[in-house]
């Protein structure tokens, strides 16, 4: 199995959903084919493949048929089940590596990983039961925020502790699973490092984003953040430090809180705190498909291709990205009517409210 | 059939090359899904379109399924049968309409529609035998071209007459097929207008852009094209004035000469003279896939679709779009280490002399 990918060469892809879409028509772009991989029959991806696997991610024989027919493996999201993972990754390159899902798919893991890395996280509480809920709660007061270790998106698997919760019914509601308590991080404001490092070890990032979220969904994204230089420089230098400390191979994003904490002399200063990273594309960089020379998706497949990676240089003054969610795509016309605004929609039937159905991108000539 | 298409809705596409790669991922971006219909069973927009029909141009029930499962008809290249036209437009839009393709499929129709719109050509006449060539070159003079009238591209199915030439060598080795003479035009430059036509009939054209040919192929394109003001406004207002005699719908390719001829004060001013047409998304507009806000691929399906037409402003000072030309894709790996260099692979496996492999964006902050 050659490390580097040359032309020609299949990219296979687990997760057919809007970032698989988009990783497979860059590929397209640079000569690379696509393989999908995933369990429903009906996915954005699948319209622009050159192949795919209808199956579920633990059917081993189709795992190793589409391993067969691929030369690197990555993927669109990180609930890889381990046993997944290791199957495919004894049959090819799997990139992002095993070490980046493992940090990635358990909120207590990843906050461990991040402490012992000396990166600053909201405090935390690893909880079992009921009774470690009620200890936690005391330890970092409310209002907290209670989310499962595991398989939680877009605020599926949390609920936040405020005065005159009854924890015992919050925690049965999140049907007991293993979670972690997390303190409130009192932010002035979110944002996102995208990042990606090349298999020859090379870093790169594109400009902080700054983010708003609505109902626990990412609503609009901005770039640059209008973030202090020092505080842009402290998140760059953060997602290099845990690329790093992976052995990271492609795209990995980096959600940050902003907060204004006191320095030594008592000054408020911007101040990072990690939330939780993602080891893939992110859609806080979608602005990078209109507003880049090289996009986050063409930097993923560079990077996973073993191939060198691209300029993350920004045209315009700044980029804002707005989500459409549910029924937001109706008004695609009105988009498409808008000077200088680009619409991208992601092939979905059914605009379900909160799923995400699209995007439009606006490159501004003023820093917005 | 509806006029307007929605987001879900299927666009066909006749040929599987290159372009109609580039039209399915732009299709895709906009939420529509693509169908491609080719004789060839490996085809570089065979990796990238959510379904695709093998079979013959003029296999009847192949075209009759193929338009009952899209919405409207495209093409990559003008040279579609007439009957296959016909045949496809009884039962769903084929857009550009039939009288693009009648206009562009025959050079000697061609020149004679532009003739009588009142646009300048070169001078030609039509040869159907070889006295006729004899009689043409006679009036026309030498240097002039022998160009078959139907299916010739990329320099193909052309021939230069020289001083010593033999004639009937000559016409027998473009098989006696109706051709036409072209006189020989002292162009200075050769440019294109990449424009498009709404359903609206609304309007929009990128910059001009000039282009180097080497073996008959297209090398290099740079946008904006350097010729006066005045100049570049005129081949603006040809492709305009040719789009509405046909009742065009998508993007319109016009290539010109540019020649310095004498006003009436006997000053030199650039004048245009129309090369031919193509009804179609145009190799010396790709540069607009990474140097405009919506690209010509974009822009086409926007308006095959019926949808409003997208801005075609530029970004950055100028752009340079070099071909990739046979083994030239080799260079792939120097290219992607180049800052700002924006690679296309089409995914074709073989790399034979004179097949376009791909091409390179170069977007400039200054002038070029």
């Amino acid at each position: 199995m050659a490390e580097r990918l040359s032309p020609g060469d299949t990219i296979g892809i687990l997760g057919g959903g809007q970032l698989g879409r988009m990783l497979a028509t860059a590929a397209a772009r640079l000569g690379l084919k696509t393989h999908i991989f995933a369990p429903e029959t009906d996915n954005p991806a699948f319209d622009v493949c050159a192949a795919k696997t209808v199956a579920a991610y633990d059917n081993e024989a189709a795992l190793q048929a589409f391993a067969e027919a691929v030369d690197v493996v990555t993927y669109e999201f990180e609930n890889i089940p381990a046993h997944t993972a290791e199957l495919l990754a004894a049959l090819r390159p799997v990139r992002p590596g095993p070490a980046a899902l493992a940090a990635s798919q358990d909120r207590l893991t990843e906050k461990d990983f991040l402490n012992d890395l000396g990166i600053a996280t909201a405090p935390y509480r690893s909880v079992e039961d009921a009774g470690a809920l009620a200890r936690a709660v005391g330890e970092l007061g409310r209002p907290s925020i209670l989310k499962t270790r595991r398989l939680g998106y877009d605020g599926k698997g949390q609920v936040t502790i405020r005065e005159g919760s009854d924890l015992g019914a919050i925690f049965r509601g999140l049907g007991g699973a293993p979670s972690i308590l997390e303190g409130f991080v009192p932010f002035t404001k979110e944002v996102s490092v995208i990042a990606a490092r090349g298999l020859d070890g090379a870093f790169a990032a594109y400009d902080v984003t700054e983010n708003v979220h609505a109902n626990h969904i990412l609503s609009v994204s901005r770039a640059p953040a209008k973030i202090d230089a020092d505080c842009a420089a402290a998140a760059m230098a953060t997602a290099r430090k845990i690329a790093e400390a992976l052995d990271y191979i492609g795209i990995l994003a980096v959600e940050l809180f902003v907060t204004d904490e006191p320095d030594e002399n008592g000054r408020l200063v911007q101040t990072i705190r990690v939330n939780e990273i993602a080891p893939r594309v992110h859609n806080s960089g979608h602005w990078t498909l209109d507003s880049a020379i090289c996009s986050q998706f063409e930097q993923h497949i560079r990077a996973i291709a073993g191939w060198p990676l691209g300029t993350t240089r920004r045209h315009g003054a700044a980029v804002e990205m707005r989500n459409l969610i549910g029924d937001d795509a109706n008004a695609y016309d009105a988009i498409l009517r808008e000077p200088g605004a680009c619409l991208h929609l992601y092939g979905k039937a059914e605009a379900r409210p909160g799923r995400k159905m699209g995007h439009v991108t606006r490159v501004l000539d003023h820093d917005g």
